[in-house]
Parts: C-alpha cells; sequence; structure tokens
C-alpha cells in the first residue's frame, strides 16, 4: 500500500468530518482553506500523543484517535474558543490500514460530535505519533487567559478531579473518552478572569496561572471535588482530567458541575489548606523531567 | 531539566520570531491567539520531520529547524498564500539541550526571513521528531488549487530540478536550507490556474494536479531546467526541490527564473517527450510504500 493510497482511506474514513460551513477546501491540497469570521480572532493549539507514552501501544485506534483530538480541544476550551477546525500529523512504523482506519473513525466521530473539522494532514513512516493542530475561534478580545487572575478572586473548578487517572490505571475507556469543556468554556467569556485545563495535575495547573498572573492562591483540600476511589492528594497531582480550573469574581452561570475550592491570594506560591491550616504539597508528577 | 524549564530555553531562543503585527498571545498559554485580516482565508498545512528518514539522526539542530519550516512554508506558498505563523511539536528521545536550542535558532531564523512568527508548540519525550503546522493568509477566492488545470494551458516550473535531491546526497547545506517560493505564489495569483510544489519528484507531482484538474500533460524532457550533474531522469523523481510547478495560460511576470516545460492536455495520464516522441517515464519516488 503506497502512502497516497493510505491518505485515501483515511480521508474516505473521515468523510464529513473533514468538511464544515468554515471549510473552503478540505484535504488533497498543498494546504486547507478556512475562514475565519469577522470580529474573531483565532486560538491555535499542538498537542502531540506518543505511543507507550502518551497511550499503551495496543490501544484501539479509535481510542487514540478520539483522544488526540480531546486533548487539543480542551486547550481550546481553556482560552474560551469555540473549536472549529484542524489538522493532524500521523507518524506510523508500517501500514497497519485497520488500526489507521479505526484512528480516523475515532477522530470523526469526536471531531463531529464537537462540530470540529479535520481539514488536512501528513503520514510519514516513524514511531507511533498523532499530533493534532488545532483551531477555535473567540471574540476579539474574549478569550481566557492565564494571566488575569487577580487577589480575591475564587477559584473554581469544573466535573470531577482525578478520574482521568483512575481510567488510565483501571484501563477504562474514559481514558480516551476526553470530554473538552469547550461549552463551558465559551460561558466563562466575560466571567472567568483566567482559566487554564487541567492536564499536569490541578496543583501544578494552578501554579501555571499563578506565575502567569503574578498571584498566589490557597486551595481548601476539603473542598476540592475528587473522584470516587482516588486519594486526594493523589488527585491533585495526577493530570489527564481535562477540567477547566478557572477564577472569577463570581460564580459563574454555568450547566456543568462546577465547585469553588478556593482563593487567589497576593502571594506567589500555591498553598494548600487542610483543616483550616497549610499543609504540605504532594511531590508533583505536573513536572515531567526529560 | 525539566519539559517547562526546556520549553522556556526554547522560547528565550525564539526571541521576536515568536510576535508579529498579528499575534496577539504568543507561546506561554493554553493556545496562541492570531488575527486573520477581514477579506482573507487562511491557508493551513502540516508536515513532520522524523529523525532517520527525512534528515540523518546527526543533523545539526539549526539545520533541521530551518528545513521543518521550509517544507511547511513551501506548501502555504503552493497556495498563493502569505505566511504568517505556526506551531511546532517536537518529540525528542533526551534534554539534549544545545540540540534543541540550535533548533529553535534555526526556526526562528528562518521564520524572521520569511516574515512568520512562531506562536506556540509542544515539547514530549518520543522518537526525534518534528512537526510544524503553519498558517498563511489569501484574499478570499484567490487561492491557487491544484484542480484548476485545463487543456492547453502551459506548464511552468520555476528554478532548478534534482537540486535538492543532490543536496541530500551531497550532503550539502542547501538541502536544509530550503527556499520557499512565497513572493512567485503571491505574484502567481490571479494568473496560475492550478500550482503545487515540487515535493514528491516533478512526475509525481503533476501526475496530483493532472488527478485533481481531470486533465492530462505532455512534458518536454528537453526543456526541464535539469540541476549540474544530475541525471534529467532522476531529478524528475527526486522531489525535495520546493520549486513551484504550475499551469497558466500565459507567462506570469515573476522576478523569480520560471520555465516553460510542457502543457497540458485533455487526457488523464503525464506523458513525457524526448526528441518530439513519448518515452517511458522513469520509474518513481514520488510514491513511498508503507
Amino acid at each position: 500500500m503506497t502512502e497516497f493510497e493510505l491518505i485515501e482511506r483515511i480521508v474516505a474514513k473521515l468523510g464529513t468530518a473533514a468538511t464544515g460551513e468554515d471549510v473552503l477546501l478540505g484535504p488533497g491540497d498543498d494546504a486547507a482553506l478556512v475562514s475565519v469570521p469577522e470580529g474573531f480572532d483565532l486560538a491555535v493549539t499542538t498537542d502531540t500523543l506518543v505511543a507507550g507514552r502518551h497511550f499503551p501501544v495496543d490501544a484501539p485506534g479509535h481510542l487514540v484517535g478520539e483522544r488526540a483530538l480531546g486533548v487539543n480541544l480542551s486547550d481550546l476550551a481553556a482560552m474560551g474558543a469555540d473549536a472549529r477546525h484542524c489538522v493532524v500529523s500521523l507518524t506510523l512504523p508500517e501500514a497497519r490500514l485497520a488500526w489507521v482506519e479505526g484512528l480516523a473513525c475515532g477522530m470523526a466521530g469526536a471531531a463531529r460530535r464537537h462540530g470540529v473539522a479535520i481539514v488536512g494532514g501528513n503520514l510519514s513512516r516513524g514511531g507511533l505519533a498523532i499530533t493534532v493542530a488545532a483551531h477555535g475561534i473567540v471574540p476579539r478580545g474574549k478569550a481566557l487567559l492565564r494571566s488575569g487572575a487577580r487577589p480575591g478572586d475564587a477559584i473554581f473548578v469544573s466535573g470531577e478531579i482525578g478520574a482521568g487517572h483512575r481510567a488510565l490505571v483501571r484501563r477504562e475507556r474514559r481514558f480516551y473518552a476526553v470530554q473538552p469543556r469547550l461549552a463551558l468554556g465559551i460561558a466563562l467569556r466575560g466571567t472567568a478572569t483566567s482559566a487554564i485545563d487541567v492536564s499536569d495535575g490541578l496543583l501544578a495547573d494552578l501554579a501555571h496561572v499563578c506565575a502567569a498572573s503574578g498571584v498566589g492562591a490557597e486551595v481548601v483540600l476539603e473542598r476540592v471535588p475528587v473522584a470516587d476511589g482516588v486519594d486526594a492528594m493523589a488527585a491533585l497531582t495526577a493530570g489527564d482530567d481535562y477540567e477547566l480550573l478557572f477564577t472569577a469574581r463570581r460564580a459563574p452561570e454555568a450547566s456543568e458541575r462546577v465547585t469553588r475550592i478556593g482563593r487567589i491570594t497576593s502571594g506567589s506560591q500555591v498553598t494548600l489548606l487542610h483543616g483550616g491550616r497549610p499543609i504540605p504539597l504532594p511531590a508533583s508528577r505536573g513536572y515531567r523531567h526529560f
């Protein structure tokens, strides 16, 4: 099978997921062409999943595809962006047609659910890895940044923390079925003062917000919505939740579950409170060493 | 060294290459923010370079960076797009700081020369590979597609063919110093009826144009501008030239060297003429098998 035949199979599996109202030209040319509506800016992010590192080498293609798209869309959600289109670059050690078609189906399904078009890509021989670059649109000036948290803001998190890590350990489908909080991100425009998605671990991600905003934070351990069967301290450092962690002056109006877990301070450190007193921070897995 | 420290070093090396007039937010948040001017569409492409496959494993970082950006911008040139910004995803087996800083410098230099901003990226552990997703802008409706060639159009190619392959074999710097024909692509808006960049090999790329346009083509071997020291038949299949191959009803006004090499026919095949007669096509390396 040639590279071009394999690409044809992939594009066939994408079907309508390669099209959209703002897609002028989908896969098959030197580049795709998309339109960005007037008055909107484009949010752009990229993320790579490497086999054996970000997913088990024997993971089914459709699950890997779902996760690859989901983790990228989660970054767009954290900007308050409306996810619109993406390109995908796949490196593959050999032509595993069934696996690759599964990957395309998994991505296409997730793309349709989230209203995102897969407009182009690239296929190369190499170690198994999949890179997505995703685009969202956001009304000019309305993006949620990491840098807007101010002392006195409340800190909120969506959903439950630790569930992503639990799913990884138990090899549950949820690990792959990342649910990017796109609707919540859009709802938070104008309300949240800062936002980030929980990918490295809640405490590590909160530290990113604090660094970008020049503030500190207090998190009340008892308030953190920890997933069933997960140790609270592990949940705070586990990452892979793809929930939104955000700050705001008031509680947002959101249809999703959102929990207030602490407040922004004028310091520069993240402090964890238990029984009203500071306790040592758990060693973070948020900082991956090379 | 942590992932975040390494990213900081990379961003420091990018310097002003991470900024631009249409960059609202560069590296460091969940996504970058860019603006697309009114009346323009966005051309989006992605390409991955894998160590040991697309460049020698011992290639210096700054050269790999230059090539990684160049091959992506070449795709934008083939659309007639004005290259504006890109994101970069790097997978790396270990923290080779000097190599990675070299890569960042090489990309930054090429980005500045071409007026492109490197607005974000991602760093993962994995086999050495670099994926760029690049964006260009093109006035609405003015993009150069592969599908517009019509019988009677003349076929042109820029520069010389075979020079990229020669540089690979001789390990010349030119292999890395890809010169995307961005100015030519822009000049061809409104003149070229179709365009593609020569990456798979002139004959294979011409076949892509013919398939997309539903036409055939005749190439006159004697007219092909073959680089010195390269066999003509090898040059036609070698790829890696990153010249523009395009069709037009009349010769374009271009400051670059452009050579008329044949014409579009009403058939569906690419025919090679030598001494006025069809000769067999060389076996193509343009179709890479998995």
